[in-house]
């Protein structure tokens, strides 16, 4: 591809709507543009680096066995129902009719088509285990679609569901689509890291894990452990209960006057206490009913865990109407002493709490000495917090260090709940019918692109890793006024693709400088000079973006050596 | 690939929804399920022919100077409010809202979204030629989707838009992709025929053709001529006027009784004339007016042709109630005499008669004698008929002949209809702002596919050309239980793949008959049949699927010769 030809329009300006790096170095560099909010067009350069990903995630998928395929991205709203989906995914699913009134929406996944396909075409044991996969755009109406190409309303994604005979062929699918996420994300050139994750609307119970780009601008937090492999999203991350002091004896409960003290932090300076010894107390709208939640004062409220527990739809905090229906004090007041009409849930930290503070379900009260078990029962005690850094590793006992990520792949056991929902089944060796057992693994294509700049650029651009760059060398003649020079850069030019080096020729007629700089925003990995030493001394001069290395090459040998350089990284 | 593996469900029987035998094969052999009407997965087989035609595209769109991108599929309403298509398209644009309730379509075409692209994008001469496209899904919601990839709702295209400084550029991007899109359609062993044809709703004035596969079931109906080059769509070839016998003198007007007779038939048999001597007359609805059109009774009437006239977005037949506004008679009795007020379009055959029969605009009555120009006057005359075979050919006047055709691709000028809707610009030399001059190029990628089959099929399933098959070769061995044939054919269809040669194992414990019947009906070129000769005669088999021919070759000779085949054939 020639330069001037290219349609590749760079910005001098970083555009004020772009609030991270990678969504205002793809403006800035004429990888994407907006077409209305979260929605943008892919330009070449944006284009022929999908392509690579494409190509990589293509490789791996159907070396572990996967098939290609290709499923609608319009779907009858028949079979989200039948799922149960239709409801679920609330204002997130793009819906539409068509001109006889029939529902639609627009895929943001592909869990139900796929096995609504499989059902009607596979019947027999014979024909398991079957892992079919697709590159396509799926779609998820944000509230905010914000930050360029790492949440838009569309985007482009890999989804490889598995269809086995049961939990074990499950895990060995599983396993596989691990290992060739694995080698996807690392054939990328990122920084990543695989953590225990939440299945979230997904479902399936069955385990999951997040594929994580670390970058300070990811919208996900990571607890790790250096000492082992424990990673975690903080969703997810187990915690154990943790306690601060030492058990005290209990004591009768009393009711003291805290006028006006609502929040844990006005409580605590009131009362003098520490907040880890008061109890938060939350209550929940879990689909149509109410339920208490009680963590320590000095915890967060991990609503995923809460969630998970109940087994609900959907799940929010109470509105201050709904809480006074339950206790008279309201929201600043609640706890669980005489609570009767719902049910409490605590967290296992609360359950070891024996002079506790907590409100007094009446206005401007809290209680003090408040024992769990002895003052109040609860229908489960479980994990609901949320984990802090510093806390000792579930598996080994190190501290946990936190950081965080964007989340890149994810893979699912999802076990039979859509099998069982569509009807998805199959007959065995001796005619008996089972239900198959899936797994589904995806892969942000596009999202892909922009983590790899988060985790690659500098003050000039991107830096493109080699194998998913969308030119690996850019050739620049320093003066197109001087024959000899773009003689010997269209030559060197036509001498690495006819190797199958994708080149770029800048045969633009500007100053050397414009040319560099757009060589480094672009992020290629190679560059090659053609300049004044090439009538000199014969030489060239070799670039690479990421070091900043630089060395001469004969004109002989520059484009055996940039092969050289270039395969090394692929 | 093994076929034991392979996610190709074929089917016993001839699925009665499937009319067309594209649709039934593509069913019958496992290259596509039905998803909902009109929209269909595409299964291994049939996502690899996809992507072998879509290679080539891609082939030929690049060495014409194409750059690829990719555009969205959910596009905001502004753009297509601002081309005037947001109401012109109907009910066939899929529209929905986002949760902001804002207006989004699913994209038909992409004129609007390139316009608009590149206006923000480009401002320079030096930047044009601009030829961009991309390869996506498009939306259609066809009031009766029919014949399987034919005519569905959600289908794969290729748009190209080509941007240029003037009419002339125009015309040499225009033709840069005629001759892409000859080579296209060779290279995908199609016989096909380019036909000038009506731009239809893209609009535009400067010329358009489409590529035409012909074969029965196809939707269009195009005329040609065996002596020279010319070829068109019926709905746009051009008619010359025929005079059936010289002109009489004209004689003045009577109104006769014809009680009941209402068609031209029941005319001319009641008042025994040919239906070359009588008018027909129809009103119709072109956007919020009435018009009369007039034709000769032996023709019929081209409805692109008067609206393309009208210049109106929407043409329909009146209904018996306002032609009754018009004319007290109602449609049957329809005539130009004594109209005046709505305007009279008439065909130029009309108005080379002197003593048509027309009707009366009264009940049960008709005028004969008319002589058009003296009984009455009309707005404009102009060609407003369907072409008939054996009439003279426009070009060379050798009589015409018809076909039936699948349009697969459609190359048009769209001038500077959409530059001047969104105010698409560029700079020229002196610093003057001028409109950029647009062509827009398709073609069918999925409908390729299918027109392939229709031309590429026998009674034992599909015929695929080479190059867009989904393997080039099946490797069958005849028994699973003969060590030494599988071994052999293993061992084949290994060096078939290490030689780049997509091949396909049929590994499955069936009777050969089976695997014979199942790699005819998937239609790969080139089964080679391992089977008793290997031992006795270190022979196997090669037979090609289109001719029935076969020979046999060595063990050691026939990769060699089968990889030459195919490379041939590509």
């Amino acid at each position: 591809m020639r330069m001037s030809q290219l349609f590749a329009p760079t910005l001098r300006e970083t555009p004020a709507e772009a609030e991270v790096i990678s969504h205002q170095m793809l403006l800035r560099a004429g990888f994407i543009r907006r077409s209305s909010a979260g929605v943008y067009h892919y330009l070449p350069l944006g284009h022929r680096v999908l392509q690579r990903i494409m190509a990589i995630v293509r490789e791996e998928m159907n070396a572990a066995g996967g098939q290609e395929l290709l499923m609608p991205i319009i779907q009858p709203a028949e079979i989200w129902l039948q799922s149960g989906r239709w409801h679920v995914y609330g204002e997130e699913l793009f819906r539409l009719k068509d001109r006889h009134d029939r529902d639609f929406c627009l895929s943001p996944t592909h869990e139900e088509s796929i096995t609504d396909l499989v059902k009607s075409n596979v019947s027999s044991y014979r024909d398991l285990p079957l892992l079919l996969y697709h590159i396509t755009n799926k779609y998820r109406d944000e509230r905010r679609p914000r930050f360029g190409l790492m949440r838009g309303r569309e985007f482009i994604m890999k989804d490889l569901y598995s269809f086995d005979r049961d939990e074990a062929g499950l895990h060995e699918s599983y396993m596989k689509m691990y290992q060739a996420y694995m080698n996807i994300f690392r054939r990328c050139g990122l920084t990543f890291r695989p953590v225990e994750a939440d299945p979230g609307a997904i479902g399936g119970t069955g385990g999951s894990h997040e594929f994580m780009v670390l970058a300070e601008s990811g919208e996900a937090e990571i607890v790790y452990c250096d000492a082992c492999e424990y990673a975690a999203n903080t969703e997810k991350a187990e915690c154990k209960p943790q306690t601060t002091t030492p058990a005290l004896s209990p004591l009768p409960v009393e009711q003291v006057a805290t006028p006006g003290q609502k929040t844990i932090e006005e409580v605590c300076n009131f009362l003098k206490v520490s907040p880890a010894n008061t109890i938060k107390t939350m209550i929940f709208r879990a689909d149509d009913e109410l339920v208490m939640a009680l963590i320590r004062g000095d915890r967060e409220i991990n609503e995923v865990k809460l969630k998970n527990l109940l087994d609900c739809l959907d799940l929010r905090l109470a509105t201050e109407e709904e809480c006074r229906e339950v206790s008279p004090g309201g929201a600043g007041f609640l706890g669980p002493v005489g609570i009767n009409k719902i049910a409490i849930y605590a967290d296992a930290e609360v359950m070891a709490m024996t002079r506790a503070v907590a409100g007094a379900n009446a206005p401007d009260a809290h209680l003090i000495h408040v024992c769990p078990g002895r003052d109040f029962t609860v229908k489960a005690t479980a994990d609901l917090r949320l984990i802090q850094v510093g806390e000792p590793c579930p598996q080994c006992g190190a501290p946990l260090k936190k950081a965080r990520g964007i989340e890149v792949g994810q893979v699912f056991k999802l076990g039979t709940k859509y099998s069982k929902a569509l009807g998805c089944t199959y007959l065995d060796e001796k005619g008996q019918e089972n239900l198959m057992v899936m797994g589904c693994y995806g892969v942000g294509v596009s999202r892909t692109m922009a983590s790899s700049i988060e985790q690659n650029h500098d003050a000039n651009g991107i830096v493109w890793p080699m194998a998913i760059a969308p030119f690996q060398v850019i050739v620049v003649p320093v003066s197109n006024k001087d024959a000899a020079q773009m003689e010997a850069a269209e030559a060197i030019y036509r001498e690495l693709n006819a190797k199958g080096i994708d080149a770029l020729l800048d045969d633009r007629a500007e100053r050397a400088g414009v040319k560099f700089k757009d060589a480094d925003l672009i992020g290629i990995p190679v560059r090659i000079t053609v300049g004044n030493k090439l009538a000199s001394d014969g030489v060239v001069e070799v670039k690479l973006r990421r070091s900043g290395e630089q060395f001469t090459a004969t004109r002989e040998d520059v484009v055996g050596r940039v092969q050289a350089l270039v395969q090394e990284q692929m």
